[in-house]
């Protein structure tokens, strides 16, 4: 394994576990029926893990955006043209897609980089770290090279280290690029050694025959390229794609640094079980957002232990599902912070202890 | 069936279709995968449908908290004692308990109301409409008389009427009494037809005795009173609650003055599911909030066709899930506000067309 991925893995750290005794502790000192505020208490406890404090403020917010091109589209698996990947690219920087518009409405900025958009081009606000013009079609040969998979594991590992020094609170890690659900499911169908009926969605505007062609690729390039499930590398380099690698790189890198880092849907999940299989410890890092449609989706968060907290049938990917868990996380934030404890919901008004004849204290029983 | 009630249910008009259509054609226009955001167009569409316009804003928002308190904690039902609803209550406006905690955060009032609390007090911030010093002990006497449900059916339609005449574009409907998880299984066993232990969850603090005495008091309490399944009123009498007579009212209102109006965890659900059975139109006007953790939830649910959108875990109760639902529908009118249609996605720089040679045209497979 590359040094730098090597050290990556060995500086993620076991949460922090007297930070979390200690927002637990508080968390059941506040004025209300202990855990009945469920997951914005679990997520309070969490991030106190992940960074060692008791309080977390998540004001400042990123979505790290990887946008490549996948060679399988060749193979005619998707609905949208290839250069749907650059001009929805170009359209972030506008403000005009899906999550342009819900990071805006949710006070969250984008880093968009092209990874591997096949095509040459410059834009204001697309980071040029362009490892190739698209992944090679992996029905017929290795989608990368071992090197470009470690390349695109480290651009994703200094974007999460970059927003970290940018004073960055929380990262989301989403993606463009037509055909990514086809890499993704080969991944999935690799990593948990399932038939690629079981990874595959139908998705929108496929028809049955292009379904089953999509299923028996995937199945066939498996049997072919024989990636080794427990190397995750290896995996992202046969049957991956610049954007699932490198957003496997995010993850960790984000786990490295102590950022909790946000899971969009099923493109988001599948890297995020990447970098969990190269170091377990990730998981402690990274907040669930919606349920995909995408059925692989379930699949990617059940074998990390992981259960997500919008059920909007969302499927556009982009990182559209980060934007909203941020606020749901700040809200978890307004919680532990400001709700009283019992001892200062504690009613002792005087004309109180008058009519009732004695204090009324909260949860005194 | 009273006078003003009758002309409640009256007002309650279908959907605006023309209005729903227009919405649906914007989301269909905008440069993403079809029904690619889910819940975040369908929540647009309805709204249309509620309120006759394409875009809706939900800056102005209000939680409605019924405080009540019920005979039938005498029975030992509760693990907390009843002086808790009052304390709850004056927290409430001291901004210290989860939902105000929340709503601070989401931008949200809170409108508290005194239906029937066990005690005389006067506190600013909570208004003065009290029934009764708590309702009777359902397991010895109707929980009310009719005269009392038709009261609080009243004051919740007028809290509705209130916030749409101050301009309030969006409601949530919560609650804090003391045995109200009681009454509204009793209510849920009696509409659905069901065995208490279906719709009787453990909570927190209670044990094996508590929870099967509880069981047993609501099946027999059923068998006695013999509510009338096809009578909500009759229902919410007999074995309900001031509060959760006052929620219905406020979900009735609601539709009637073409509110959208929010539901929050368990007592808020059965409370709109006997809005929905005096009325099917009222649940047009609905947006479900977090899936909570009480069984009956789920069952009240889907007796009225509605799915949660949030799985938090939460069942602290307030309305707490309300203003976290109030952002997801404000990021339903960014999106279909905002967005671009294919149209205004379409890439036509001059030097795009000069590298790859055509117009990159979003959305043209």
């Amino acid at each position: 394994m590359e040094q730098f991925l090597q050290e990556t893995l060995n500086n993620i750290r076991k949460p922090d576990r007297d930070a979390m005794a200690q927002a637990l502790a508080r968390q059941e000192s506040l004025a209300k029926p202990p855990h009945s505020l469920g997951k914005l208490e679990d997520i309070s406890v969490k991030l106190a893990g992940m960074t060692g404090r008791l309080y977390n403020p998540v004001d400042r917010r990123r979505v790290l955006i990887f946008a490549s091109d996948n060679g399988i589209v060749e193979e005619g698996v998707a609905s949208c043209p290839q250069s749907v990947t650059l001009s929805q690219t170009i359209n972030f920087t506008r403000g005009l897609t899906g999550v342009a518009v819900l990071a805006r409405h949710f006070h969250t900025e984008l880093d968009v980089m092209d990874v591997g958009i096949n095509a040459d081009f410059h834009q204001t606000g697309v980071r040029d770290v362009k490892i190739a013009h698209g992944t090679r079609n992996f029905a017929r040969e290795h989608a990368m090279s071992r090197e470009q998979a470690d390349r695109a594991l480290q651009i994703g590992i200094e974007a999460a280290h970059r927003a970290a020094d940018d004073g960055i609170q929380i990262i989301g890690v989403g993606e463009m690029g037509i055909g990514n659900t086809s890499t993704s499911s080969a991944v999935l169908s690799t990593l948990l050694g399932l038939p690629a009926k079981q990874t595959v969605s139908r998705g929108a505007g496929i028809n049955d025959a292009a379904y089953a062609r999509k299923i028996a690729l995937i199945d066939a390039a498996i049997a072919r390229w024989q990636p080794d499930p427990s190397d995750p590398v290896d995996v992202l380099m046969k049957v991956g794609g610049f954007d699932l690698a490198a957003m496997c790189g995010a993850f960790l890198g984000a786990a490295a640094v102590r950022l909790p880092v946000v899971i969009d849907g099923f493109i988001s999940a599948v890297a995020a079980l990447c970098a969990y299989r190269l170091n377990p410890l990730a998981a402690a890092y990274m907040i669930p957002s919606h349920a995909s449609a995408e059925k692989g989706y379930r699949l990617a968060m059940e074998a990390m232990g992981l259960e997500p907290m919008l059920l909007m049938n969302m499927r556009l990917g982009e990182g559209s599902g980060c934007p909203i868990a941020f606020e749901l996380v700040a809200a978890s934030q307004s919680v532990i912070r400001n709700m009283a404890t019992f001892e200062e919901a504690a009613i002792d008004d005087g004309y109180l202890s008058e009519i009732r004849g004695n204090k009324t204290f909260l949860g005194e029983a």
